[in-house]
């Protein structure tokens, strides 16, 4: 019997993984520039911590965690997202002792049970940061800038960003009791999820994709803030302004639960089709004391690589052209072939990229397949040059053949 | 309540991930000289593909895998090794019809329900390649080669290599016969584990590592093989020597099930006391096909990143020496602050690593943090600076201080 990949799990081969190494990379670069570091917490964590750490109200816990038991009859689940993982190592291994502020970055895979469907992954790849221990708003300021730099500098195009402020828990209760009032006579023109939203978290109803006819006199929550909410909004505004990123108010802009503070924001991009939400983040003061902490303020964002790599295909964005090998080697007779595995061998621990053949072909073959590589360089090899101490050369893109010396051909090759 | 990470499992923190990163990367680096490609494959697959490819009666199927039931009553496992996943997709997305030998690699975590132990994980993480389609004995010497020369390139000192051939399914029952009635007159003197192993899989019993006084005498695997398998071996000791790579024959080296041929492997090191296996491969030609593929040779290696960074670290190997950021910039005053914000943000536009304060410290607090982060240079803005658009620009490594115009600072830095 053949065996299949899991529904909602890819396999990603050569030819497609260079564009994950290449967009990964950069995430890697620009977080040095930022002077984020990384830290890579495990793949499965305790139920509860997520139970906590999400939400016990949200879509991920309730409907979509790969929860089991093991061995040892403890109740595990694959991480449905970073953040949790995160914040929990950064209590249990102390970080907030340390005299700076814990600016961290991860990337890696993450497992929610969802319906597969075209660009819905059940084990899905995100990239995200989280800078604990400051309430400065140049913190928001640069968490914002780094992800827009990371689309920016990946080729993306046409990416705005929207921000918000969420305010305090006390500001949102405020608020709420004025949305409700607004909302409450509507109630029944609205769709099933809104109802069901007005009583869990009316907030997010603004957010409804189909309901935006009846929401246009709503409330914002943005003239309900206090003065430090105020504050910290208008200066995360003008340092944006600063920097030139430009970025819309968006007062309906919400994060879903009772620990985010002040900032949210959303990155967006013409998707195929509608303008999507392509990632997002914003300021999550409560966290870390929710799940057991000391009292620490964060923010951070969260993309999805998928996502951003079906745009890049989507916008036609070329990866930088390569070479796939420096030189292939085709080697003609019985001695030729003993000498060219050594020296395959030792160019590569020259730090030359070096290709053979090793399926017996005939040299049109072995050419045709220096050719799909893109070798800059083919060296032949016939029992006779061996002998005289040489291997013939050829430059691929300028045709040009000529005869070296093998003892020379790391040199010629690297100069 | 506080959470903990799960027993076995792990946080690999700033301070500690930058060995993680080294090492990977030098595996890819090397994997891109080789033209080894990177393949991803999914972190669960169904259970049935460890069955049959890693083989029913294995420790790792019998008691160390994580499965579970998912929502859709599909048994899943977390994988607990790589090739079985790689040989699977290179089935289902029948790489075999491309001209070229399919030559992959892959880093990544990796699930056994193991006794949590000093070295020994649940989630765990391995780099491995895998070369399939070619029976080219020089194929095998390059994977040996691979391995070898990432051990030696990340600094591991004393490595050894160990080969021997295990032949075909046909020599290796052969040799099963003469190898019993070795061992049948010695059974009561043997270990529990080789009475066993005796039933099971006779190969394995001269591995033991308590009965060795018992075995001087035992027959060889490299006096059964016939002239294909002698050939082949040759062929992989010559192209060894050729290579300078230093090895010894082991015939008590084994792979332990049916699908393994000719080529087997492991590379040794000096561990914390004992000599301890740190990786190993060998020939699979028959694996392909067993789970269910066409008839396709493939030969490969794997091995553990946690054993290889803990022996760096006993080794007490240095990574090469590097600053964390290029500059620290410090601001005094609220203009600066605002000015510092910008300017943070347009030196990491330009690729340079830049940091700040995010805690509104004294001057004297955030010169140490540059010095935490073995800045390059401080830069310092104050208010009246500002107005001059000019700062002061330090050389921590040469105590030396420069105005220069904030216009410039970039290029300074750069430069």
């Amino acid at each position: 019997m053949a065996f299949q990949k899991l529904p909602g799990t890819q396999d990603i081969l050569p030819g497609a993984v260079e564009r994950w190494q290449y967009v990964e990379q950069k995430a890697r670069d620009i977080c040095q520039r930022y002077n984020f570091r990384e830290i890579r917490t495990p793949i499965f964590e305790s139920t509860e911590l997520f139970q906590r750490g999400v939400g016990e109200t949200t879509d991920i816990v309730e409907k979509e965690m790969y929860t089991f038991t093991d061995r040892g009859n403890r109740s595990l689940t694959l991480r449905p997202e970073g953040t949790a993982g995160v914040v929990r190592s950064y209590v249990e291994n102390k970080l907030y002792g340390e005299p700076d502020v814990s600016k961290l970055y991860y990337i890696g895979p993450m497992f929610r049970y969802e319906r597969p469907q075209a660009g819905r992954y059940r084990q899905l790849h995100q990239f995200g940061v989280e800078a604990l221990g400051s309430v400065d708003p140049a913190l928001d300021a640069e968490v914002i800038a780094l992800g827009y730099t990371f689309y920016t500098e990946v080729g993306l195009k046409g990416v705005r960003v929207e921000v918000n402020s969420v305010g305090t828990p006390a500001v949102r209760a405020a608020f709420r009791e004025r949305l409700l009032a607004f909302l409450e006579p509507k109630r029944e023109l609205l769709c099933k999820d809104c109802q069901s939203r007005m009583d869990r978290n009316p907030l997010r109803v603004l957010d409804c994709k189909v309901d935006q006819e009846h929401f246009e006199d709503a409330p914002s929550i943005l003239d309900s803030l206090d003065e430090e909410c105020q504050n910290h909004f208008d200066k995360v505004k003008t340092y944006l302004s600063d920097m030139g990123i430009p970025y819309e108010i968006n007062h309906r802009l919400v994060r879903g639960l009772d620990y985010y503070t002040h900032t949210a924001f959303e990155y967006k991009a013409e998707g195929i089709g509608a303008i999507d939400t392509i990632g997002g983040g914003g300021r999550y003061n409560g966290l870390v004391s929710e799940i057991g902490g000391p009292d620490q303020p964060g923010v951070g964002l969260g993309l999805g690589l998928e996502r951003t790599i079906l745009l890049l295909q989507h916008q036609a964005t070329e990866l930088p052209a390569s070479n796939q090998v420096d030189v292939y080697l085709v080697a003609l007779g019985e001695a030729a072939e003993r000498e060219v595995t050594k020296l395959v061998y030792q160019l590569r621990q020259r730090g030359i990229r070096a290709e053979r053949d090793y399926l017996g072909r005939k040299m049109k073959a072995q050419m045709k397949a220096a050719d799909r590589l893109q070798a800059r360089y083919t060296a032949i090899l016939g029992d006779d040059e061996l002998v005289r101490g040489e291997i013939s050369l050829k430059d691929m893109a300028k045709g040009e053949q000529r005869v070296v010396a093998i003892s020379g051909l790391a040199d010629e090759i690297s100069g």
